[in-house]
């Protein structure tokens, strides 16, 4: 895997910093990738030691976040980097934060194991599960183009959300009915609703990652334009 | 209202910049509140035109978030702050997401406004409202805090958070029950439980704006930790 396309630095230990503060960060993506991972088997395989593993595990998570962001704060105090190692360093303080929220939404669907379904219900088991694998491999694709640094990749993936979109309404759409038709499910049902809600939420969440990472690159703010506008003015000198 | 304490420099220049960025700041809490405030009203008078104007000037509080961490970004450049001054800015960087987000919360709950309700359902826009007040006051005085940063008012804020919890909980009891009773009415009522999220959500970003206020004035991060501890171990010498 290349290595962030950080800039060479005349101070070895400025170089050795930044490199240090990467590997955090691609530790940090790495457990919160497991999280998810776990909190989709723990579902499919109605798993409740693991899905309680996964609950149990967050505050990792979470004092990663903290230790990554003090470092962040310490490199620009200490350092005063400028122009690209400045946007790096603050992309990754942006990226560890939305990392910390996708742990705590794994946590959230780790809890749908703790209940148990019936067998009609199984099959909006099996949506969720499909949801979440895509969005797994979203995080997955997501974490990668951030530690490349890879603009077309981030942008792909940014195109990507859509399709999770899609599927979250119709799937909200399906939970619905079936509460209409069989109300006494409601409570039930609206656990899988919540992780499907969940899920939805992790795919916004790469989504903000993959803009850090045409940041960084392009050096533009591209948070709140439409894909059309990225790809004509940011990315067009592709 | 005092000035966020902000030190005071040899270079006037640096001082005027710190000033305008607390200004957009205000300015940006400002018509985050005021978001808030007229999609609460649109629910509660079944507003649609002015349901409409909140969703349509979402887009002034994203331009708002982007330009003020340009200048975040410029102000490290340009004066390589230290100290309390890299703090102050780096808690503003983080802000202004949260408040991007609570308006993003506003703009959910005033689609309600854009539904009609049976009498009976009437009851539950009630609540809804009751929780929305409690909440717009949990906002507005968090920015107040924040303005002066006040560590003592952040933590009570921080506390309150809680109520909103518990009311959003018993809100979401009584929600699931109607549904049950009342099939029908499921699309209905669950515009009006994503709306109760939202509040809840806004309660959440308040929380970590309070939580900025303390790392500014105490130096030291708790997120994560317990409002115990936060007590015991960081407010202690107040």
């Amino acid at each position: 895997m290349e290595s962030m396309n950080l800039n060479k630095h005349i101070s070895g230990q400025f170089n050795e910093e930044l490199e240090n503060l990467r590997n955090h960060v691609m530790k940090m993506g790495g457990m919160v990738e497991q999280q998810l991972t776990n909190a989709l088997n723990a579902v499919e395989n109605t798993d409740e030691e693991l899905a309680q593993e996964v609950l149990t595990s967050d505050f990792k998570i979470n004092l990663l976040e903290v230790s990554i962001d003090e470092e962040c704060t310490k490199i620009i105090a200490k350092r005063q980097p400028a122009a690209s190692d400045l946007r790096l360093i603050l992309a990754i303080a942006k990226a560890i934060s939305d990392l910390e929220r996708i742990g705590d939404e794994a946590g959230r669907i780790a809890k749908v194991a703790l209940k148990s379904f019936s067998g009609a219900q199984q099959e909006f088991l099996l949506s969720l599960d499909n949801m979440g694998r895509q969005v797994l491999k979203m995080l997955h694709d997501t974490l990668d183009a951030f530690a490349r640094m890879d603009v077309d990749a981030a942008f792909e993936i940014h195109k990507d959300d859509q399709k999770v979109d899609r599927e979250y309404e119709a799937l909200t759409r399906q939970l619905m009915t079936y509460m209409m038709e069989d109300p006494r499910s409601i409570p039930k049902i609206m656990d899988v609703l919540w992780s499907a809600r969940s899920l939805e939420r992790i795919g916004d969440r790469c989504q903000n990652i993959c803009e850090y990472v045409i940041y960084f690159v392009k050096g533009k703010d591209v948070r709140h334009i439409t894909r059309e506008q990225i790809e004509k003015d940011i990315l067009g000198n592709r």
